[in-house]
């Protein structure tokens, strides 16, 4: 380590206490997006932010991204904080996102404290608290290696940019949008994109994330009578709308979650050894997956596989039937018009539109078989893209060395079976490299009740984040 | 027909206006039984009933069945009007039954006139409002026939029970208990029973029926983890509830309506070359089902085929699933638990202890096949026997008899696809033979805006009671 980056590292060491009253500052501002009656707290967040980076020599500036329809009001959209510090040609450019907006939270949901008052457990070890991990931690880590700078005078050892939203648990309503607008304005000259939004795989091993399943989904509409029919006078005597679309549903995977559309499995890039052998390392036990989900339900036995089942295969889930009876009770309908929901999550080398295709001609050619005089239609959402990011980059090589620098440890190179739209906008709009740098655990609870972050992962977050700048400075070309 | 019988006959022939206004005074009480707000209309109208009965010279009594809850409130359950008129042991005594609650109706529901006052459209030759059908229409025919046998100075052929319930439109609460209970006392004596509360099968010919199917209801759950879980984290490594599901509904019927659940079909009785004819007679076209569905979804193009799909052959509904996703939109659940709800109609001679253990061992048997890590659990709830009554006895002799001698044609022998549970607690508790004597037309709109009857069918209808009372002296042993 350099004399800088070892100074740095120390400060933040030594100054735990005032990264926790920062923390504990913003926590307090309970910024739910998602709930038009909190929305002058998340402009209340913004404007903090925005404060609190100018006071660290950022330049800052603040977007509007216009109304939005909320609990059947017209609401202001909280603002893009958008930030720089420096503007040396002679260093790499690196744009950090992350957002201040929070899920909802009531003490009555369940929480041992009151969810807005950041609470330090020094029993566990963890800081209690809405948004804690989710993704106020982050963002205050970030904030934490400027101020650092600030205190010790010393020069960071890159250019930052940042991109602060305020919508994140609610859509991302505009962000896109904002970006691509503004790729050669506000995030011109940005060399690459690092992201701290996600969790580690496991509790122990810290992780850099490279990949994010894309998602197509699909509704399928089985139309027949004009009108719902009662069972004891039509049953028989019609095609129902129901049995189609359960046969044509069962015919889209198998319990053990394989998919049986023609020609969507052949689209899934090839597993290598070297990849192989990966999940075998992976800081990661099924045991992980059975207390998520309360159950011993994974498909397999093997870690491996049930690894690779998440975060390099498709899958293929049904998710319900809009039109059918799904109130408790019995009732004899012989529904109208049902509508299957199912969606198929996206891995390299899915194309959406392939994709679809394949779907369209599996439904189409199941729905002849049937021999039915009823309709079906199949209407997909707008799919989002699989995303994977090449880690021999140095954006990759600066965070691997990082992690092993902090935490003593060659962290997991994984993927995530969901989504974060903002991942893909960021690499297509600016073409560069991204990077999703976790600081929380897979246990953090980020949507649930006592959501956490342990102090560990906050300080050592924290020194990772500066000194992963620190490294790029080192490696990168 | 006899001298009483023409004198009755002429008598309802030229006393038209009095019928229809007998029926626009209970058409104007909105005893609906369905909302508690009109439940005193309910009271009013069995008051009514109870008044005109004891003044046409019935024994009349009143029982009460005790509360309900509905609407959030206790509310007193109607009572049951029980009545006799006669006792003459050189008669047959015959029990009617019939309803004096309607369904909701409010103008604007879509009704060209107030639902609640009975307007004669003479261009269309209908009687419209609510209950004018269903099934106020058939109670006011066997008041008029014995009202016309009181203006005649004539002795009614038979003896006469009356049982008019309140509460046919919200389930019959307490009726069962009610006619099993006094199965011995109120119902002693009974030789026949007679409900009219059916329809013609089509528009043109009259029919009687003597056949209903039953109903085995099942609730297939599926559980899986302990919580709902995101497609985006948990799809492909867990077993997901809903594909079981879907794979275990999609085995137990084809599109044509063909149950494929092993030793169902081979319960039912078999179709003799007798039976088969009847079908081709009947008054029906599938033009009816097409009107009725409001689309061209019959599982066959063949008259016989579909009557016998309604009539004589079970058939296997699926209603929609508990649990799942069911809203419009598009939401990534994995449902952590998922209720599938089917019902098989049964008719003679499946025994649905039978029929329920069939579905459990083939249900068994294909979660088995699954090999899944979920649980499953098939609950069924209780069944309804099919009733089909023997057409040779001398109740129907009358029937058709009298049908012949008002409508001048011989009436088709229906079944219905649906249930009237009333009729099997006649005919088991009494262990008499029980006829279904409809006075409307298939087009009435019984539970619809703009419900009707027709005149004629009014007219005819109670010319067809009070001769059909007249047959069965002629030819009951």
């Amino acid at each position: 380590m350099s004399v800088s980056q070892s100074k740095f590292v120390s400060y933040i060491e030594e100054n735990q206490k005032k990264l926790i009253d920062s923390l504990a500052e913003v926590v307090a501002i309970p910024s739910v997006s998602g709930d038009a009656s909190y929305r002058q707290e998340v402009f209340k967040m913004g404007e903090w932010l925005k404060n609190k980076l100018s006071s660290l020599g950022a330049d800052v500036s603040t977007h509007d991204l216009g109304i939005q329809q909320l609990d059947g009001k017209e609401v202001p959209l909280p603002p893009v904080v958008v930030g720089s510090i420096g503007s040396d040609s002679s260093k790499k450019t690196v744009l950090v996102y992350g957002h201040y907006d929070v899920q909802p939270a009531l003490k009555s949901d369940g929480w041992n404290t009151e969810p807005f008052e950041l609470v330090h457990d020094e029993k566990t070890g963890c800081l209690y608290g809405r948004g804690s991990t989710d993704d106020k931690g982050p963002i205050l880590g970030w904030l934490n290696v400027i101020e650092a700078h600030k205190e010790l005078g010393l020069d960071l050892p890159v250019n930052l940019k940042f991109c602060f939203e305020g919508m994140e648990e609610s859509g991302s309503v505009g962000l896109d949008q904002f970006v691509v607008k503004n790729k050669d304005t506000l995030f011109d000259g940005v060399d690459a994109v690092c992201i701290s939004d996600n969790y580690w795989l496991g509790t122990k091993k810290p992780c850099v994330t490279n990949g994010l399943r894309g998602i197509a989904y699909f509704k399928l509409s089985i139309s027949g009578p004009a009108r719902d029919l009662h069972s004891g006078v039509f049953g028989g005597m019609v095609h129902e709308p129901m049995t189609d679309l359960i046969k044509i549903m069962s015919s889209l995977v198998t319990p053990q979650g394989e998919i049986t559309i023609p020609g969507i499995n052949e689209q899934v890039a090839p597993l290598t050894d070297e990849e192989r052998k990966v999940y075998d390392v992976m800081d990661f036990d099924i045991a992980f997956v059975d207390e998520a989900t309360g159950s011993q339900t994974t498909v397999s036995d093997n870690k491996p596989d049930v690894l690779m089942a998440r975060m390099r295969y498709p899958s293929l889930s049904l998710h319900g039937i809009e039109g059918a009876f799904a109130e408790a009770g019995s009732k004899t309908v012989i529904p109208r018009r049902v509508i299957g929901k199912f969606s198929i999550r996206l891995v390299p080398d899915m194309d959406p539109a392939k994709v679809i295709e394949c779907v369209e001609k599996h439904v189409e050619s199941e729905f002849a078989k049937l021999k039915s005089k009823n309709t079906m239609k199949l209407s997909p959402d707008h799919p989002g893209k699989p995303w994977i990011a090449d880690p021999k980059h140095w954006n990759y090589e600066a965070a691997f060395n990082a992690t092993e620098k902090i935490y003593g440890v060659r962290p997991d190179l994984t993927r995530e079976g969901g989504s974060i739209p903002i991942t893909l906008t960021f690499a297509d709009a600016l073409q560069k490299n991204v990077l999703l740098l976790p600081m929380g655990r897979s246990d953090d609870g980020a949507h649930s009740t006592n959501e956490k972050l342990d102090l560990s992962n906050y300080v050592k977050g924290t020194q990772l984040l500066g000194t992963y700048l620190y490294e790029i400075a080192k490696v990168a070309q």
